[in-house]
């Protein structure tokens, strides 16, 4: 009854102001897709700077870059956020072949797993044991696993719909499966690259050795799609083929870097904070376009359209441009941190990091009354094709402003094309749609809009419903 | 009252088969996403045969290889149906410049339009008006227009969601440019090609000349975007520069092509017909994978995904792989004419003719209480994340089957990326995604299927629920 009465309400105060909204919510799409600057910042951020590798140059270049970018936008204030981060750099390029027999060798396309360790000097070559994932391997024994390599060629499940989902029933083949395969004496590990498509690029992204002691380290990468397929044929026939890797990656020690924040200070909340953000980082093979360049400049294009829009907001609307997302997730705790050192108030958080594709919708974290409230608004999205409101996960980088108070939600980009480039060479500015890109800039900015004219709280802990 | 009653009868029958439906669907689309043979068709379509130009020998191999594609799937009737086509070629490539003095030019990137005529030998070489559509040429007048290239350059309008709105608002430059400038006099013109990116793909498409008689008519070419706003920035700068042009086009006799129908027929009602259809033909430039090979592979598989999916329908279901809808529809007037003359009673029709992006929906020609009954099959969709159910049009091909009984639908894929590559030379295999071609064909099969099994009968001209 009482959800009842909190729904009908916020009805009422929704059809006062539904005309108003809609036309802001319309300047907003116009503005985006007619003037809108992220697919120009995405072209710098992309093809003038390039892969952003936490503790790089590049990454360094894109926190100058951001900066002087917001500069120019008039904000209330723009700063940077100091974090050490840690620093793993690639090397001189992979190189790896299957041998059927001596001399008879098939070159194949992998790529160093970010934070693996290299291979010994002059590479490693060892017999393969395939794998459908960390199972298997306490089945098979160290009889049968120590000094091979171990190859983890689970693929991605093709009739999930959302490819997040395929992921995720696949990733800790990548992130764990050094760690678990070095517990059984294995050589090494080569994983099958976390894409849906049969190609030829292989995917890095982030593993770890958990607490093994460093003399039980062994080097771990991925493998294209396609010669996995091939590899995994060739053990078919003989499983005595031999693998050879050799890779030349190292983690050195922490440097500093920063997040890059924009603020338009709130006229009437300015104590009550709504971040919108996506992380500046990315991984070194291609220039990180979709991951999350886009992101990047959408969060950075949300300030200036609402700017454009008119829209003076009564709560603190902060862009986070956070560092390190891909290797460690040290600038959404470190952002984290501060806030809660400042007793800082945030209400609403917003990242933007499953690429620059059509935004369908958003996923909130929030109670079932606040998801109703918003859910209230669907209908000022229909018009943008703007479908898909549901409950569920958010984003890594706001995450750890978790608490039971806070709202949080991630942009919900269609996912099919997403893993065609995560974390891969061909992660590249032409692959970002300019209309895309500006459709989802919009819809995060029309989302703030609403959620800072309408706020967050509910009649279950307030009746403060005025504003 | 009577369309309430109508509601909640369909509303129990729906209820009552709703388990099996949803096993059914879910088991169409993992069909289509791990075993689905419209990308591998695609491919075959797209590069080993490539664009399809009515009367083109490549659109006669398309009419054999799909015919012997269609007897591979044990169908229970293959056939042609002959239908006359228009030849147009396009002969060596067409060349441009801007002159701004003599010997002082700079090439642009054109393309003649669809059954344009060429230029005279050695090309056209004229002065330039720029006008934004057809309404200014009559404030101009012949005085202004006489003997100079019209150019028109109108551009789609960026802020409409939908980009085939953006493409209705503007098209009649294309199709009735030359038509009018010739009225007063023109020498040719020079239209701004349909594109709402900036880049230098000149796009073709179809043009009329209406009844001009052949002594008034003037050549007609696209020109890509980035050139219409360099010539645009040129005039602007200087209105007396020249433009040159020449092509080398022509309108041959009609030869014979074939409509390519395969058929599954009806088991329970075989006289009721349900086509689902994309045309053969493309235009020249690229390979027509996303206008309209999509359309023809996905159609393709909703008859075998059908079959793998154990399905036998009850009305007989027909794909119709349709010639010439570019530069006549005359496969589309061929079939409607056919069936009339047979008297077939045809009950539903399915267009995929926007693309092979990811399926959002479709569009339905229909009465308010069919579109009522469609729409409580919307739960069913939700999950592969199929929201867009709206009133609306459907699909030229199927256009003239239309009478007051049969319902007609268009599959509305994502359409931002649609025009970057419609009727250029990048509508190519590698811009189709094979996951999203695979969603579209599945969304086709799962309505296919639901409207044989539920039928287009509504209480209000029938009482035969029961089916």
């Amino acid at each position: 009854m009482k959800h009842c009465l909190t729904l009908l309400l916020l009805c009422i105060s929704f059809q006062f102001s539904a005309q108003t909204d809609e036309e802001n919510v319309k300047n907003i799409y116009s503005n985006s897709l007619t003037n809108g600057m992220s697919y120009l910042w995405l072209d710098h951020l992309s093809n003038q700077i390039g892969g952003r590798l936490s503790g790089s140059l590049n990454a360094e270049k894109a926190v100058e870059y951001t900066k002087a970018e917001f500069e120019k936008l008039g904000l209330d204030k723009v700063w940077l956020q100091p974090v050490m981060v840690p620093r793993w750099v690639r090397g001189a390029p992979e190189f790896a072949y299957i041998e059927t027999s001596p001399g008879m060798t098939t070159n194949v396309n992998i790529c160093a797993l970010g934070g693996s360790i290299a291979t010994r000097a002059g590479g490693l070559k060892a017999k393969v044991i395939e794998v459908k994932g960390l199972e298997e391997l306490k089945t098979l024994g160290e009889d049968k696993i120590k000094g091979k390599i171990v190859f983890f060629n689970r693929p991605m499940q093709a009739d999930l719909i959302s490819t997040f989902d395929a992921y995720g029933g696949c990733v800790d083949q990548r992130y764990a499966g050094a760690m678990e395969a070095a517990k059984f004496g294995a050589a090494g590990v080569i994983v099958r690259s976390m894409n849906l498509r049969l190609d030829d690029f292989p995917h890095t992204g982030s593993m770890s050795y958990g607490d093994l002691p460093n003399s039980k380290r062994i080097p771990s990468a991925a493998i294209s799609t396609n010669d996995a397929e091939l590899l995994s044929g060739m053990l078919a026939l003989d499983k005595n083929i031999n693998f050879f890797f050799s890779q030349n990656c190292k983690q050195l020690d922490d440097v500093q870097s920063y997040n890059v924040i924009g603020e338009i200070t709130g006229s009437e909340f300015p104590n009550e904070i709504i971040v919108v953000g996506g992380h500046l980082d990315s991984w070194d093979l291609g220039d990180g376009s979709h991951d999350d360049g886009a992101g990047v400049v959408q969060s950075m294009d949300v300030l200036r359209l609402l700017k454009e829009s008119g829209i003076k907001p009564k709560r603190t609307i902060r862009a986070v441009l956070f560092m390190n997302e891909e290797n460690g997730l040290r600038g959404g705790n470190k952002y984290a941190e501060v806030a809660k050192s400042k007793n800082e108030k945030h209400v609403f958080a917003l990242e933007s990091d499953a690429g620059g594709f059509t935004p369908r919708g958003f996923s909130f974290d929030c109670s079932d009354v606040m998801f109703a409230k918003i859910e209230s608004w669907k209908p000022l999205f229909k018009p943008y094709l703007i479908h898909y409101f549901e409950q569920g996960g958010s984003g890594a980088d706001i995450g750890p402003l978790k608490d039971n108070n806070i709202v949080l939600a991630g942009l919900r980009p269609d996912s099919q094309r997403y893993f065609d480039h995560h974390h891969a060479a061909n992660d590249m500015f032409e692959h970002v749609n300019k209309r895309e890109l500006e459709l989802g800039a919009a819809s995060m900015t029309a989302l703030i809009y609403l959620m800072d004219k309408y706020g967050t709280e509910t009649i279950s802990n307030t009746s403060k419903l005025k504003d």
